[in-house]
């Protein structure tokens, strides 16, 4: 992708480290699933299949939502916001978002 | 607050700037309404005041939502995540949450 993004991802601004802070909601219950990062790769990649695809910054590697628990999530709609340095990801998910196996990675409450 | 951090707020990481990226959601509708960031004290503000503190990153200062136009938000819940780097903040919103006057900054769609 680079450099030749079309309109309207030539509106999408990376921040430094590359990244796109992209949030995941589930289109049906409306539920916020995670928060997690998109290279412009891993948006790219996010376009073309349908399914999420985000940056590890832990592991450091592109990384397909679902590729080894199989909880892919498909996407419904993409949405981006007036700075233009957020997505909001409307999907339908295969499975729990979270490692832990809870449905949402938001599962515990501050106060 | 600084290093004296109660739990479960000791479980809250701040990235290398000192600031965790917090997910406006409206409590009621459950649309996202915007992705902001708090740094220690916009957060200790927020769970002190009942209403959503900022760090804006673009002036560099500590922002109260609403101060200027009037639409604060008052928080109902707030969650964070599995890896304690985001929060989930349900609001109930006296106005819209965007600058532009749209009741959500994610109002364009990508695709």
């Amino acid at each position: 992708m680079g450099t030749n993004l079309q309109y309207p991802l030539n509106h999408i601004k990376f921040d430094g480290n590359g990244l796109l802070p992209a949030i995941i909601q589930n289109d049906q219950s409306k539920d916020v699933l995670m928060l997690a990062y998109m290279d412009a790769e891993a948006l790219e990649k996010t376009i073309e299949t349908g399914e999420t695809w985000f940056w590890s910054r832990s592991r450091q590697t592109l990384w397909h939502k679902g590729e080894t628990s199989g909880n892919v999530q498909r996407v419904i709609e993409m949405r981006y916001d007036c700075d233009g340095d957020a997505l909001l990801v409307l999907v339908a998910p295969a499975g729990p978002a979270c490692h832990t196996g809870e449905s949402t990675c938001f599962f515990r409450l501050l106060e």
